[in-house]
């Protein structure tokens, strides 16, 4: 029996170890989508306590709480800091198999070195060493990013934001990795949101015109874009409902800006017109700048609608959504075609079950275009989930060429995702050699690996940095 | 390789043999959900041959006798008894990899000691030492329910029904097991049906009011419920065909309601009104009462048209049905979140690929609300997909507070599936253990595991059984 | 680690090793479903070189260079074969764990006797062993096919075919393959193609009659059906979009007919009536002649509509398409079902998330009729496919009586896959024998797969075949 979360852990097979140890672990990373904050890198952000650090903002953690009954108290409400972390330890007592279970523990060793087992019991002893070390050492949000061996980061960026605190990093000589903007126009795409009349202000505000018609949003997003691109910007990304396509004429959509402006709301299908619009309009911002493009879809919003109104965006009430059958993500990738604007594209489903059709999609859009399948997410960024996305992609495409993992997190702890990831595909890997399925050629496979993990996303995204056959012990690397 | 069916079955690691010879496998059963006959069970009904007990009700094994050609005269037809058995026993030869292949001859272990292989050229030996074992054994209903290790059963029961046997079966002191009702409405929904009328009579009679509108109906209902609530029911269960929320008014619901009691049919749209409206009240029922409420759905009843008219219900004819998003199950919760009635529910669909959405809906509606995604089912109820399942629930949620597994069988031999789950699951947790993604910590694993088996299912009906970590021998237990 | 494609190649423990290597490698191969070109057949055809035999009309193998960027001269352009295949050698390095990868190394292997690796550095080397090969030896259709231990073949035929290349083979005696038409009237049910009137004149003149409606259209079918029974054709094939029913009366599919004949297009709803109405034809021209009905679905043809219509068809642009749910296809089948002419009936569906509904819908639908669920198909040709798709249909259906693998291919190296399918099938039943999911008994298991490799499909589709246990030896048998 292998020690819990210890040096081959997922991998169970020699190859495996050997590719995970040798070629994968003191691979840097690159991570080229995540939702951390900018202010908070350039402002360095300490915590003061495990409350702070992993429960304040973390609304998967939030779930399984409730899931076991906790009372939002604990959760989102106003109980103490300590006793939140024991119901959360409590609630990880039940939660055996769920990634939960290993990213937290993983943090716990990777990052303050604490290798037993976090329960109700333990509770109260993980709290004060944590605080301890909190105190003590030098845990800070910088400080995280750079033990974790990060070069690159691309954080995520309203269009209206001026992009200062990615300005103060740059200027910042101290600190050596490179946190770009990443251009995510979702609220300029949310016209049915109350603030939206507001937003448009801002927006306006920062690319100086005023935004009184669709055409004029159009414009003032180019020109937003111009400004991210300047300051290093690579990719931008969008969150639409379902990843199809519901063409509408430019005096359509000028009719429900139009309505919209006055006050009215939309009608049943103008949220999918104005959806559609917008991939195509990011599509064609991307191209033109080289730029990849990243589409999230599948996810529903706010589900428990009473919760979710007050508590917020991001609280935990969203799950998968409605589908996109094949035919239909077809349909748009053949538009974007048509209108030359199919480039580079990473696609991400909420809904695992849609993973086949993604692959078999994307291989008739290929060769000018270069499309990718985005890494398991959110709920599917788990055991099963990663090694599906991942023998799915390989059955039907090139895994040599797939640029990898992302983390997509709110915490600077999450960068245990990509050593979880990067077990995994050492492990499935290793499988296959172990198997006969490949051939069991260190060297041949530790560079794919390597690729995978990081030279890959790099080429892809063209980020300013050096492919790299790992070598640099970071955290992972390192974790004595 | 391993003896078939051999003491380890399904136990491939040491910890999974440890976790399920230690734990799992003396632990009582508490089922809380199946269809065996209360009056057989009163009646302490006894059988006189294999085909009785075995192929007379068993539309699983119907289903696979026709796929392998067999004649209807040796399924539903008046073939002799022994024939039909040699039929049986044929068609087994080729369902290798089947869960009645397991089913079939784990119960012929654990109840008739017959550890060798049914085929054709065994079918005689087997009869007759069976018939044997029937005439001399005490091989009875209860007798099959106690030595299985039960401590309580509910049965499936119309609201119209005077719970006679239940009474009988309590008042009865030789015999222990607890035997309680499960309110099922699903002929109280069924107003396309042609006897409607008649039951509607039936119903009126058991609620002493005559029912002639919705509101009637509704409140014969809530007194039958209250009836049934007096008599020990926990939990009331529906069948719809998918789990959404078509609103329909009061007034819309009485006048199809007026228009069905006049001869009328259902238009179009009128059935999912219908079960909607049902969901809603049962959802009432059971909150008013601290009942447990169960929902299966995306079963399609008689798809065989021509040969279910001839044959009647339940005779093998149905199959997975129409699916339900998750967009459209989320829908569903949060209306019955907004009606206040979302308590304790547990959602079975008959689609494994809803799994992952059903999982991710569940968990943005935990809380105050307690939502179990209810173990695989029906065409799902064998190894891979009771492994996807409890995979599934593990990623996205807590295993651990999990109420495990029910038969939803007619037979008093399928308490054998509690082993083949149980089996599956210590499996499980053994290779998590194995590969280092669980601690390897025996104790705390099978604490885990035995309330999954029993616990967790005593505590979330709120049964009146204490909880164990077993001990109790059961017929699995001392297979000797 | 085992040897990469070495003997043991996919067979994980030793019964699967015994039952390959005892009972199905020697078993010959009827190829029930092909696209090989009889024409080729026929003549005999030899090739020049790898280009011509691998990559000239393989879309497999185009789609992976697509994704690798590898420019279209290199893949349907005109650069030199050599070069070409350069190409395709520094794709497959970037392509472990994708079927190619094994498929491409196994023919190789087993008809070149070449056991390195292909990549980028070797391709020259192989490149010169092969053409070599290709002049020096007797490597041709004929004898790819003989040596591959093929005793019988169908091919795709169009209904106004003479199949005079058919009668040629037939006709000598110097190749004792039995090569059979296959019934296709794809063509016939294209009402929508620019050609579509022109193909109305040529099938009119095989059938000797004028074509001018529906019904003249339908008679024309039969004629040419008969036609084809004449000539040994046990089997026709269609393919739709989805698998369901839209009901249209004569009287419509006459009115859509004839608006088609004068120039008009098809109105919306029109492809899924004319489908429908030859899926139902096509059943009852199987059901009168003891036929068996192939149905492939869920493919969207040309998804990338600007290239495919520059290429052509079958130019690497098809992908998964819309789904069929599984009561759409529960009511398709009831319809045929209601007709009389549901009989022998093999579904093939390009979506792996419905396999679990199809295995559920044909267990309501066995008896009389007997329905496969046809092989892993295409994009689901690869070793997770193939396994999720037999180990689903053993948990619902009946897997010793399965009909096994197509090639489904239009190349003469095709029958590899095969050998991809019997380690598969026989690793499968290995881990059951292994885990005591299944009796130890290797005469039992061998005869059962020696029933999936071959005599099953014989049975099934009355080929005038014996039944055989193997022992002839083909490419696969004896490869050193």
């Amino acid at each position: 029996m292998k020690e819990f979360l210890g040096d081959d852990f997922l991998l169970d097979t020699d190859m495996a170890r050997r590719l995970y140890h040798r070629y994968a672990q003191s691979m840097p990373i690159v991570d080229y989508h995540c939702h951390l904050s900018v202010q908070e890198i350039a402002q360095d952000r300490r915590f003061t306590d495990m409350a702070e650090l992993w429960l304040s903002g973390d609304h998967y953690k939030w779930r399984l709480m409730r899931a076991a009954g906790v009372d939002e108290r604990f959760i989102t409400g106003d109980a103490p800091g300590e006793e939140k972390f024991a119901q959360w330890a409590g609630t990880l007592e039940r939660a055996v198999g769920n990634p939960l279970y290993h990213w937290s523990h993983l943090e716990l060793r990777r990052y303050f070195g604490y290798d037993g087992i976090l329960n109700r019991r333990t509770a109260g002893e993980v709290w004060r060493l944590c605080s301890e070390k909190l105190e003590q050492q030098q845990i800070s949000a910088r400080s995280l990013i750079s033990r974790s061996g990060v070069t690159l980061l691309c954080t995520t960026d309203d269009p209206a934001d001026d992009l200062r605190w990615h300005r103060l990093i740059r200027e910042d000589e101290s600190f050596s990795v490179q946190v770009l903007p990443a251009f995510r126009p979702d609220a300029a795409m949310s016209w049915e949101k109350e603030d939206f009349a507001s937003y448009l202000l801002r927006l306006g505000e920062a690319a100086e015109s005023k935004i009184d018609s669709f055409a004029a949003l159009k414009r003032a997003l180019e020109k937003r874009a111009d400004y991210f691109d300047r300051a290093g910007c690579r990719t931008a990304d969008l969150s639409v409902d379902r990843a199809c396509f519901t063409p509408a004429g430019e005096e359509e959509l000028e009719k429900i800006f139009a309505r919209v402006s006055a006050g009215g709301g939309l009608l049943p299908g103008d949220r999918e017109k104005i959806q559609s619009a917008f991939i195509l309009l990011l599509s064609d911002i991307c191209a033109r700048r080289g730029w990849v493009m990243q589409l999230h879809y599948g996810c529903l919003r706010g589900a428990d609608s009473r919760r979710s109104r007050l508590l917020g965006a991001d609280t935990g009430f969203d799950c998968m959504g409605a589908g996109t059958q094949s035919h239909e993500l077809a349909q748009l990738l053949d538009r974007l075609s048509q209108a030359g604007t199919l480039g580079k594209l990473v696609l991400y489903s909420l809904l695992p079950g849609e993973n086949a059709g993604i692959d078999s999609v994307i291989g008739s859009f290929q060769g000018k275009a270069s499309i990718q399948h985005g890494s398991a997410w959110w709920f599917n960024d788990h055991i099963r989930g990663i090694r599906d996305h991942l023998t799915g992609l390989a059955s039907q495409g090139l895994l040599g060429n797939f640029i990898g993992m992302l983390t997509d997190s709110r915490s600077f702890l999450s960068y245990v995702r990509h050593e979880y990831f990067r077990r995994l595909l050492c492990g499935l890997i290793g499988q296959w050699a172990e198997a006969g399925e490949c051939p069991g050629d260190e060297a041949y496979l530790g560079g794919l690996v390597q690729d995978i993990c990081y030279n890959n996303a790099v080429r892809y995204f063209g980020f300013a940095l050096e492919e790299t056959a790992g070598g640099r012990e970071n955290v992972h690397g390192c974790h004595e």
